[in-house]
């Protein structure tokens, strides 16, 4: 059976297997990895690349925090009783690339569990600076197939889900092209424990497969200052849907974790212009239209 | 008899006053506006200042907007009754600088009246990327001969009360070396509408007088590449700042004002990296040790 060490260990495993993977990908760049220890139980390991051939500066974390169960998070779970332990455990990952052509990539796989109730949560979802409506549909392509092995309606439900959370309301633009979002997966009629964990390590192996070949096919394209300069407007955007929205962030700053850890999804770099204009069917005017909605990649 | 549209007045000629001042402390760059209107009654006049001799990017915004007052307002002011009118004036200006040894300014004053209630509030803090204590000394000197003006717990009350504003909770840091910070000024045995409205024209008043020398002061420096990258991590930590806290910046976000003139207060550039360290009383490393605790600047 299954249990929660299984998938502490699953996790820390995950982070090895796609930290090496990014490093082959970069060709460059070494992990630095610091360890921290959360006081009251628990802990885990940041790791950050930074200055690479491909990647300005991006995080792969792994934590496993667990003590005395929070009340807010009592309250949330709608968990009752005195002292009841909980553990959490994840993996999250924010890369930059420096390329404006190579795709920013997030993904968070978590576990919970306290008391009787536990639950996974995560997502993936690709930004490109520019997009790319092949490289969308490639993404999409893979992340589906990782889904279908467990479910016929996981992408669909949580293709839409994405839609609505990777969404910033005060722009009216979708963060970039999607992916899949899920939270609080337990147990019915349909699923349990080992078949919730075996979707999640789906889409945790879905990762390099569903990342590299678009730094691969894009890395080496050329570009210009003003490619950069868009790079850099867009990383801002991505920088106010953490601060803003993100609610592994909001969690995360509002209940004194570790801000180095929270805050590497912020950009290495980002700019705000007041009003920027681009010319009709740019390729940065026609980026901004596909983002003001959200769109189906596979039909 | 001072009114709503004295006020609104008033603070339409200090938007005037005060780009006037800044364009003349510029000696370049102009101010472009852009006028907005608010479907349900109201707008503003954005003016925006870019790539100037002195300012990099900067806003002074008027706003007043009017009409059926909002549930959330009436709520969070404590206002029944149906029919409710109510009107917000007001001007909130943030200035980045080029120069890594200029400070970044931020100002907001602004009134609000529905029914039978009515108050200013506002605040003017300085954030320096280098800290220099005798202009902190200077800036607050200056503040606290306005408030002084008009009453003598002014500066001392609406000081800590910008200490507590103006704070940066994840970092464990101030924003720059504060200044004041005050809302819901209302009549009480003290004061009544029109002492109130001669408080904030001092306050509005000490704009330029507080900042201006500042950029004299510092703005013809040497400084070096290190110093810029200081500069834009600084800023970072600034825009954690608004999207994270700021009041104006959520109460605008949230409830659908015009994102480009809410979000000009955000930098033209800034960075983050990961866990940088400084030398020992380097002069990063002494602003960090001066932002980590509010500072008492004028004995």
């Amino acid at each position: 059976m299954t249990d929660k060490k299984d998938i502490a260990n699953y996790f820390r495993e995950l982070q090895n297997n796609i930290c090496a993977g990014l490093e082959k990908a970069d060709g460059k760049a070494r992990f630095q990895e610091d360890k921290w220890e959360r006081p009251e139980g628990g802990g885990g390991k940041t790791r950050v690349i930074q200055n690479g051939n491909v990647f300005e500066k991006g995080g792969v974390n792994f934590s496993e925090v667990y003590g005395p169960c929070p009340d807010f998070l009592k309250k949330e779970n709608g968990i009752t009783g005195d002292n009841v332990e909980f553990i959490a455990t994840g993996v999250s990952i924010v890369i930059h690339p420096f390329h404006p052509f190579v795709p920013i990539i997030h993904m968070n796989v978590r576990y919970f569990e306290a008391g009787n109730t536990w639950w996974f949560g995560g997502g993936i979802d690709l930004t490109p600076h520019y997009i790319d409506e092949e490289d969308a549909r490639f993404f999409h392509t893979t992340l589906k197939q990782a889904c279908d092995l467990h479910s016929s309606s996981y992408y669909g439900e949580f293709k839409k889900w994405a839609d609505e959370y990777f969404y910033i309301t005060h722009r009216g633009e979708t963060r970039g092209v999607g992916g899949i979002f899920f939270d609080k997966l337990s147990d019915n009629e349909e699923f349990n424990l080992e078949s919730r964990f075996a979707f999640v390590k789906s889409i945790g192996e879905s990762f390099l497969k569903a990342y590299t070949p678009l730094v691969e096919k894009n890395k080496k394209k050329e570009f210009t200052a003003d490619n950069r300069q868009w790079q850099l407007l867009r990383r801002g955007r991505y920088a106010e849907f953490n601060l803003v929205y993100d609610r592994g962030t909001k969690f995360g700053l509002h209940t004194n974790g570790r801000t180095e850890s929270i805050l590497m999804s912020l950009p290495p770099l980002a700019r705000w212009d007041y009003c920027p204009q681009y010319p009709i069917n740019s390729l940065e005017d026609r980026t901004l239209q596909i983002l003001r909605q959200p769109n189906t990649w596979i039909v």
